[in-house]
């Protein structure tokens, strides 16, 4: 397949529009970067490289996290960095440029658009006020510009590295990104150099630095420098002194209206930028650097390949989840400004608690590789740091929401035999996660309310999120468990597997709401339930308030993340027991009062679609019997909430998280993170062939498949008949084809071997 | 003074050798930069500003802490960035240069000394090899190199961005600084610019950046630059790849023999080390760089003026103690890569365990002012990072050893009633390490073992440091209670001043060691006594060793920062109560026993004049009516182990540590840091001046004093009779005299108003 892609690229080269003459055969143009833009989905529209460190697109007003908002918002300029799909406060949105047509004498250029336009690597508009046009793709490190001016109007562009997204009145406002420094230097009449430093976000991270090097194809005619409020001519550098710098360059009018810009970017320094550009982008071919771009992808998704048939919708649907999955973590090996960095370096996990689930175990049937260099970045963040990334972003470590979920990420690579990693050291950087307390920030890393967890056996009411940290914990203590056991290591095996029963400790048993009987939920340091908790802090009042299990919302008064729940309610964490369903399924009663109880939160709207916490949960009734009935409800979920639109993706998208949600189901499969098997549904698309990177090849064929015949009367894994409703992902690797046989009536298929046990 | 110091600034442009026709009368001729630069001291031995951020001195091989070894150790260079009087893997030596003559083949320019001189604000030496001379003086930021070549031989400069202090084979090995990458470009003909990106150190810090921008008064004739162990003609730069660079530089071998260079450094970038020279030293007068520096120190010596017929050794004993007080911790105001840097910032805080006792209380009373804005800039550190420093290095707290003695700085400057300082937050800072575990990295920041502390009341053995560490806390919590309680915040002040007695915890009464009875001892988490302690973790061997009181070592197999009690034997902690020795005393069985118990101290060589645990110890027998004995004692201490050489300091001299104890022991006075008084003793100086910055003046007198007439007889504050062996530093701060009336015989005097109690 590297072969094939390479000689792609240097057609590519030679024939500058390869890429238009096989537009129709090729995997990448079922991408369409729009789908989950607006609405909740915030993921990021601009030019990306998989995994790519540089991240071009528009930066709207109003502070949006993905940079893009939909027009009618104005464009206050396209700057170097961003990420996808995050709520909470923004970050990044470093290295700002804009175009525009006038007097060099004032910092706001933001201008409205006429038109955009997306695809695949690809970004363009043209502004209403002065019918500028910017195009834009990019490279791994380098972000390529055309800005077309209209003939006879004046070239002129503003560079600002003293923007970024987030900025508050406040300057050190919780996530509020906050202004460091910044610099710039015209470095000669085709180049300028310089940097921006900022701190907090969402993450509360330490101050990280982009540095830039850009080149023009056009020599400056004629420029002032911008420091603190005020401009300067002739002078051709603005140095650091805590204040917001920038340049605003002409270009003039004369000579061709096409101004062209290479923006290489660097965690290092300007001239490791500069050499990035020198590396990636020698030249000044727009079409060249795109072309390299699809080709990059078309060599991943091209690893899944879909019937011909397929509908042009789930085409989309399909091809933009692997898309928006691989687009974070972010490759920054080579970029690391805190270790020797001849290892593999990966940033922007944001975060493991929304892509353990599936955007990880995606990205290990597709590209495993690349898994192996991300675990080896987190193994190595793990020995310089102190502790595994659970978020991460702009260097730094930050937050947890719930677990400290790279368990999960070091389980699942090891249940699935990922090899090139050093498992002796997971299992240490695990259990250093689950042995020694964080400390002073208990939501930077590892497990905040830790000494709590060990020693009560849950994290008891009154500290943060105590609910799903204990249900986290958990299940990362589960993670342990299999990975020592796996090592041999049985004393902890036995200690650990002990402790993956903690979140029995929180099942209030006798609690009911709903018909259903059995919650988890709040405890007291001494034992006792909580039917009333406090909130704040006051010591004259003690405001008090009703705790039930469909309660998400909590007093305006009290921080969304210091509930007992986090962006969730114990209906939905009540479900949420990855390792132990049947134990669940028990202590709620039994098959019958689980089955109700599933069906009361679907039918209920107690199922909250938009968010992780439920993300196994439609799958649940796979344990009970009724796989048909999981099928029903994640077909039903889909056809309510996802779609080719704007729209399409019904959560914050969680760096892919939601996609590879959807992309797994439509293939038929969904993973049960950190454990070595996949859940067989009914998929969406009829055929499905993997391409797996040692070689071999996985197909799964959905036979007779439509809309009506939805119900899988038969399997057959390499022509034998197999009646379980999953597979392990051994099966997949060693290659071979699941032949699913459909029928319009459920079956007593998969009904009878439940997943296997804790 | 300031107005003064201005007029000999502009003096020192027009006249160039003002500071040579003044020299016999200004202070700063009597500092000695070698006096403790041999031996144990560590001092550095380069010019300095008063808390300079830039501290340019040789670099000798086999990495010393301080940069420089004594002759004959061969010199590879001259670096920028060093720290004085540490111990431990050394930090800094960034930017080194060297000068040579010869081929531009080869990184090694090794050269060995023919001769040095070396004093305040000045070092020099000609190389043996080559006959070129070296000199050096500096600004606050920027380093001023005289290089001088002999006629007709050509003139090189090696600037090796890629060398550091304290390189070992592993290279993340704990305390070894390790190597993150550099950058150099050749910017003109005269000038280079560049950065060392460095990690780890004695504090196993985070990666710190040092920006210079090098300018040279002669145009480069010729260069080749280097990376990675191979030489580059014709390429101007070499960017950061996370391999080592430099430039070797050649200006020819004709035009004048002298080179100058000027070498600003910024932690921010190279503009701003470039903005560094431009505001700081725009000229190419050396003298004028010199004659500034010495007006800065001579502004800060002449705040205490001793009389006249003070015999020479003792005035540079004194003013060097002074000298050594004030060269750190570092003013990096303006140049904060972590956060808006518009507040003060102050950086090598190298560490507070070492310098509260004596340092800190020093530059209160000498410049309360800097005082004031190092303790702000410790609260910005609390507010943006989370803990206030113990240590702290390349912009990263690190490593505690003992408590959290940031509460002894803020307790002390409250007590000391100084203005300009937000005591609430400062209450909440010391709060935040009295009350949560610093988690993962338990020598970082704040109190390790914390979560035991509270709930023992003492840190169980087991923990590293368990007997300095709560003997530590219980000090710490004792400063708490005091701000607290000047506060009026009565609940937290009877909660603290009941923690304060938690070093009783640790004390075995029935204990027996060299006639003394009841000693600070190890206990387990139970509560047993350990008479043998484990050391190890095997499980299989359970090897213990014998602890008592004199012992100091450890086995081999134990780390040295990893036992009962660090840099120190029970004997010496023991009597390390300083909030409490009424209380001590009691335990240790009355005043007579706790006399004969303080004898055997001294006379049996239990005491450890080297390091700082005992630095209050000589004074203990003020608390049993014998000042007299503590004033021998004193005496005896330093005759013995204080002088003008260069071995003059009997341990590391810790930031200043050894030198302030001796400075205010030569005044007669001791202060008790975190408590309001200093004790009275015999002074060395028969009469000191302290000229106060609220333009008071206060003086210290002491009548017929000799080496026969060493008591004192009789004390009078203002004229009135004054018979305690103790005096507030308010009554110092309102101004006014203190006669000493000296005699041959221990008197009736300070013997019956014992210091304040708890």
């Amino acid at each position: 397949m590297k072969i094939y892609t390479k000689a792609i690229f240097f057609l590519g080269i030679t024939i500058c529009c390869t890429h238009q003459i096989n537009a129709q055969k090729q995997l990448y143009n079922y991408v369409d970067p729009m789908i989950g833009s607006e609405g909740v989905g915030r993921v990021f529209i601009g030019p990306s490289c998989p995994y790519g460190m540089v991240k071009p697109s528009p930066d709207c007003t109003s502070s949006p996290n993905s940079g893009w908002l939909p027009m009618p918002k104005e464009v206050t300029g396209f700057s170097q960095v961003h990420v996808s799909g995050t709520g909470g406060g923004p970050k990044y949105g470093n290295i700002q440029i804009m175009p525009f047509s006038g007097a060099l004498d004032k910092m706001d250029q933001t201008s409205f658009r006429a038109e955009e336009n997306v695809k695949l690597g690809y970004y363009e508009t043209v502004f209403k006020e002065n019918n500028i046009k910017t195009e834009i793709t990019t490279g791994e490190k380098v972000s390529f510009y055309r800005f077309t001016y209209p003939k006879n109007t004046s070239k002129e562009l503003k560079i600002d590295p003293g923007f970024f997204l987030g900025e508050e009145k406040i300057p050190d406002a919780r996530e509020a990104q906050q202004f460091v420094g910044s610099q710039i230097e015209i470095v000669s009449d085709t180049e300028v150099r310089g940097y921006s430093r900022i701190r907090g976000g969402w993450n509360n991270g330490r101050a990280y630095t982009v540095y830039f090097w850009a080149v023009f194809d056009q020599p400056i005619a004629k420029y002032v420098t911008f420091k603190d409020g005020k401009f300067y001519n002739n002078q051709k550098a603005q140095f650091d002194s805590g204040k917001k710098t920038a340049a605003l360059l002409s270009f003039g009018n004369t000579g061709k209206e096409e101004l062209n810009v290479k923006i290489g970017i660097s965690f290092l320094s300007e001239l490791k930028a500069k050499n990035n550009i020198e590396i990636e982008i020698p030249h000044w071919d727009f079409n060249t650097v795109l072309s390299t771009l699809e080709n990059k992808w078309e060599n991943l998704l091209s690893r899944i390949k879909v019937s011909e048939d397929t509908s042009e919708d789930y085409k989309k649907m399909f091809y933009t989840g692997l898309y928006h999955t691989m687009i974070m973590p972010v490759d920054r090996t080579g970029e690391n400004p805190l270790w020797t960095n001849d290892e593999p370096y990966y940033d922007d996990f944001y975060t493991i608690w929304d892509t353990f689930r599936t955007s990880s175990p995606l990205i290990t049937l597709i590209d495993s590789k690349r898994k192996v260099d991300i675990i080896n970045a987190m193994l190595n963040i793990y020995k310089r740091e102190g502790y595994l990334p659970e978020g991460r972003s702009g260097n730094d470590n930050g937050r947890t929401q719930g677990g400290s979920n790279a368990e999960v990420v070091l389980a699942d690579a090891f249940v699935k035999n990922l090899k090139g990693i050093d498992y002796e050291l997971a299992l240490q950087a695990m259990l250093k996660d689950a042995t020694v307390p964080p400390g002073g920030n208990e939501e930077k890393e590892g497990r905040g309310g830790l000494m709590d967890y060990l020693k009560l056996g849950y994290v008891p009411y009154g500290t943060d999120r105590a609910g799903n940290r204990t249900i986290d914990y958990a299940y990362n203590d589960y993670n342990i468990a299999i990975v020592a056991k796996g090592l041999g290591k049985m004393d902890l095996y036995n200690q650990y597997i002990k402790q993956a029963d903690n979140w029995q400790n929180l099942w209030r048993s006798d609690y009911e709401n709903n018909g259903a009987k059995g919650f988890i939920m709040p405890k007291d340091k001494d034992g006792n339930w909580l039917d009333d908790v406090v909130f704040g802090e006051s010591k004259i009042q003690k405001p008090t308030f009703k705790y039930t299990p469909v309660i998400i919302e909590s007093p305006w008064y009290v921080c969304h993340w210091c509930v007992f729940f986090y962006e969730g309610n114990s209906w939905e964490y009540s479900l949420s027991i990855p390792h132990d369903v049947p134990e669940l399924i028990r202590k709620s009663g039994g098959e019958k009062a689980f089955e109700d109880r599933l069906n009361t939160f679907f039918n209920s709207d107690l199922y909250n679609v938009a968010n992780e916490p439920s993300f196994l949960t439609p799958c649940l009734y796979h344990w009970i019997g009724k796989p048909y009935l999981s099928s029903d409800r994640i077909r039903t979920i889909i056809k309510n909430n996802f779609n080719t639109s704007r729209e399409g993706l019904p959560g914050n998208d969680d760096s892919g998280a939601m996609s590879s949600w959807l992309a797994f189901h439509m293939m038929g499969l969904y993973p049960n993170a950190g454990q070595p098997y996949y859940l067989i549904n009914t998929p969406l698309i009829k055929e499905t062939i993997m391409q797996l990177e040692n070689g071999k090849k996985f197909k799964i064929s959905a036979k007779k498949m439509s809309d009506k015949n939805k119900y899988i009367k038969a399997a057959f894994l390499n022509g034998k008949a197999y009646n379980k409703a999953w597979i392990l992902h051994d099966d997949i690797n060693n290659g071979g084809e699941l032949v699913l046989e459909m029928d319009s009536k459920p079956s007593a298929w998969g009904t009878t071997i439940f997943p296997p046990k804790k």
